[in-house]
């Protein structure tokens, strides 16, 4: 089950230029939540004095990490309705790490959160999101 | 003031890369809000049979346009503390444009809005931020 | 059109514990949006020797703003999927004003935003809901 | 400690007047976490006829849980910046149980979560706030 979540979520990734952009490798996908590896790139970088990586791809983590999970729990696609980020730190050190898990699977909404780590495995954001899962026939 | 106001956000845009991977161009920006444009990339689409564009890519213009609607009323640098984004459609033509707007100004921590548009002015997606603003002496 | 509104509005207020509790009076409501008053009771207040109002009484007002704009326009019941509320200020005055405007209307998912005044017209909270049209055989 | 914090939390509490018309009674509390027990009130009542409990008593639960947590860890006194909530279901059963759990605990800003269960452990409501300690000098 879970070498054949983790394949059918990588060929996501690998046929979405954005997350081929992000470099995002998933490394663990069950039905409690999935995690995923994240190349480094200097255009992630938004204050380069301080090495600050943007909101927006912080939030473009969360996001997946949200997503993602929804997607290895419900053996779908699915889509994010909206989404709160929590900016905690400048990550020390890359490559970066995502963590997502679900808080509650629904029918159609469900609520699921992201975690995204430096290499330290220091906590840089967190969010949560409400996704909705997007039917078969909608899929590509 | 106005066009002083635009100058020195472009120069933040400039020296940030990902800011300049987003193409950023700074068209408007006063005490009540800004306006930005944004070049297109393919690397901004998600799942490429709907051209949907990644939510991360959105959050993170929701999240400048926030963020410099505050950084034009504050005549300082800022930061996001958090960020809520709500997707509400594919654009369907580029370039996209993001109007920021305050919703209340404090000392130390205030709320803006971000809304991005697609060139056909429909709304693609939107959000708030509770940003935090940046003393002088941590400014490069 | 409007006055129906209201009083279909107002209907769902005074069939419902919580909101004749809040005291709320619905004073205006079309397709654009909702303004409500609210009594005052002193079990709003959390701290007492700030006077500070209740950050789940603002964010029951908010929501109610958000809820009741999307009822208005959809002309149907609705019910709140996730709410995000920023608090500004303590109210200096009572009774304090709602208003509720959409974002953005969908078939089934909506964005809208409730913003929260005291009696001199000063911002005390705000924030945004995503709501979903519950159909007519679901209404009692 | 914990008996000492739990002790401390439940005057903020016991003094607060909507946190003793929610009838919080706190029964847990470390640097780890919160638990509260919430008696039951017509009142928390929204739609009569699905006996759903108002979004803005859940969102009064979350943000207790999340500001209570943080008190416990910083032990001072602290404050909601925003807030989100995610509704997951009408309660089954009372009385409700509100768990509070700490994020990121800052100097100043801190992020922590609420989650509310019915009396059957389903879980209802859920969500996650921004909380700002508040100086000593500032406490009643």
């Amino acid at each position: 089950m879970t070498a054949e979540t983790i394949a059918r979520l990588q060929r996501l990734v690998d046929r979405s230029p954005h997350n081929s952009w992000l470099g995002m490798h998933v490394v663990a996908a069950d039905g409690d939540g999935v995690e995923i590896r994240v190349a480094w790139r200097e255009e992630f970088i938004s204050a380069p004095e301080r090495r600050a990586v943007h909101g927006g791809v912080l939030a473009g983590l969360v996001d997946s990490g949200a997503v993602f999970a929804v997607m290895a729990a419900a053996e779908s696609l699915a889509a994010t309705v909206d989404l709160r980020v929590d900016y905690h730190a400048i990550p020390a050190s890359a490559p970066m790490v995502v963590k997502g898990r679900l808080v509650r699977l629904g029918r159609s909404l469900s609520t699921a959160e992201g975690y995204v780590y430096d290499a330290e495995n220091r906590l840089v954001a967190s969010g949560r999101a409400t996704v909705i899962v997007v039917k078969p026939k909608d899929a590509a």
